[in-house]
């Protein structure tokens, strides 16, 4: 199943709209290309609505951000809608300041989305105060731990069910939830926390995944999150003694331009939680 | 003459003040210190007459559109036009949105430009609503092929005496035309199309080697087009089989940066269009 | 001593606030990760001094400048003072332009930095203006030499105690003084000249050392410039014939990420002037 959405992803070369940040954008542009899929970047209020006309797939990601691209984000977001694309959320430090959460937030009102992917503490901060989600367990909690694990499973499905979206938590087993299914994906590597955005590479990866298998978009996150893992345990195999966190960036590029599909067939590791 | 052109880029190590996109700005940079010129980047409309007058050519590109660059696109070109600096524009994206669109054509209508670089589709958005300038045949082409390269070719002379600018319009074969002469270039690499930015990095070289090459401006242009696609086959011709577009991103930078002017004259395949 | 600096920071692992320009942002953000420090960007007045709260040092950079930036900078940098944050200015391009030189000389006047760096004419745009500070001589150099090294010296330690910030003046030779004490450190590379960014980074790099090493800032600041210029030498005996700019920014990025402090302590070339 993963090999065939991952070979959709490279057979439909999905056009995918991204609202990111300065920080990573061109690390996302690059992955969409690696992948398979193709970048636009647009971020004017006056051409969004456009520009995401032509795509399939919107990406909205809050890090470095500005009023001007929250009123950019809603309105791709709500063409993006009404034009029945793929919308992908990555709410980059909802939680760490108010206009953040607020924006974060206040774009789940306005709009629906596919898929939402960030860490336990952005994630909480997006939902801790919505009614019936998260209990006190969770709201404590920093990262998932097996301790915690069956609490933010729950706490998973419930914002799943809430948003309509999937609900990808990472760290250092990642969660991916529907209202009724978690899978828990134990690939990765601890290097990839020395390179900035992978976070959000993930996030525009998913976007491509869920827009080139419509109907299937569970499993398409599923994939996408185990591909970016396996490129990260693939890349960390690749290091030599002298080669250090500049080297691995540009391999974990090179794994997900060259991962085919029964690499990542073989290498996923996840498992249906409960 | 190509290997002169390149020298002479070494030599003066011309100062070039681009206002660019962000998915790109720092490639350009990286690109512009790699061929031997300099970069500074400055886009606020308070600052930019200033800075280009320190500089000796401008790039403007107009990706990651707002409209304080547009502002700033204005005031800076026409400084530059006023001090007979080399400016070069990128039309990214035009004809993907009526602000990009419009926004290219008023930077046409208000600034003079030493070459105009795009894909066909860009250009044509630029050029197939000024009169007598293209036909039906060329409104309806994708892409550059041996059936309407004449139309396209004849396009190409005319957009460029209307314009006074060199035109390229970069494909499989590029397209180098001022308003009596053409040239085909058929250097380059399909792996080109797996990473980000390529054209923006072209479109900052073409203004180095301009501003390098005072009075040869057609040849500088060339020159440029021969080198970057040049890059692209010796960074192929470089990637072992576990290197994907991540290494080759890198090895275009290295390969930029090493070039020398006999390689260039020996490797450059171009040839004079009727 | 530069060994336990160098450790301070693997092991405290600061989080750094940076509002920087959009060229480097993504290389200060690896950089910071590299050498075992956290980076977060945020540039919006509305957030950054909730984020820079979280933070324990600063990082400003005048680089791609623009109103509303200089505008956050002034609310952040006033709330990491009250903090008693670490605070970091690079003067990208102050003296280039009017509104780079006055927003400089503006953030100089409303925030206190723990410790300023640039090249000398960066440096000399910043101070020269300042009652007592500079003479001619250094007013009319263009960068440090054998010759000038005595009024550069007697010009840093005047600045320094104007501004109670250590002063770091980049170039063939570095200078670091506070208002009492200079040193020269002459590791580094003229590779170093070919990329982009070289100098945010070491700025980004002087920032974590100084949150890592609270009330030994001058002994931080002289650990982080020999450190980035031993990487800079290491990288450069690590390139073979065929590897340019490209291969050399990711090496670059590789030798920050793996100096030990006994490499560190080994390879440092600095000695007190006066």
């Amino acid at each position: 199943m993963l090999k065939e959405i991952l070979e959709n992803v490279r057979k439909t070369k999905p056009l995918i709209h991204s609202i990111t940040n300065y920080v990573s954008m061109n690390d996302c542009a690059n992955l969409l290309l690696a992948c398979g899929a193709s970048p636009i970047m647009a971020e004017d209020p006056l051409e969004v609505e456009e520009i995401t006309t032509r795509c399939s797939g919107l990406y909205l990601n809050i890090g470095t951000l500005n009023q001007q691209k929250v009123s950019a984000m809603v309105l791709a977001g709500k063409k993006a809608n009404a034009l029945g694309h793929t919308v992908v959320l990555d709410p980059v430090g909802a939680g760490a300041s108010t206009f953040r959460s607020e924006s974060a937030k206040m774009l789940l009102d306005k709009i629906h989305f596919s898929a939402i992917r960030g860490n336990l503490s952005e994630i909480k901060s997006l939902a801790l105060d919505c009614e019936n989600v998260g209990g006190v367990d969770v709201a404590q909690a920093e990262c998932v731990t097996e301790e915690n694990l069956e609490q933010v499973a729950d706490f998973a499905k419930k914002f799943a069910k809430k948003t309509g979206a999937i609900i990808v938590i990472t760290g250092q087993q990642d969660i991916v939830a529907d209202e009724r299914n978690v899978y828990l994906v134990s690939n990765g590597h601890t290097m990839l926390r020395n390179i900035t955005g992978v976070g959000c590479q993930l996030s525009a990866l998913i976007a491509a995944y869920i827009t080139a298998n419509p109907g299937n978009t569970l499993e398409a996150v599923l994939a996408a999150v185990c591909a970016m893992g396996v490129c990260g345990e693939k890349s960390y195999n690749r290091l030599k003694p002298e080669e250090g966190s500049g080297t691995y960036r540009m391999y974990l590029m090179d794994a997900v331009n060259l991962l085919n599909g029964d690499e990542l067939e073989q290498l996923a590791k996840y498992k249906k939680y409960n």
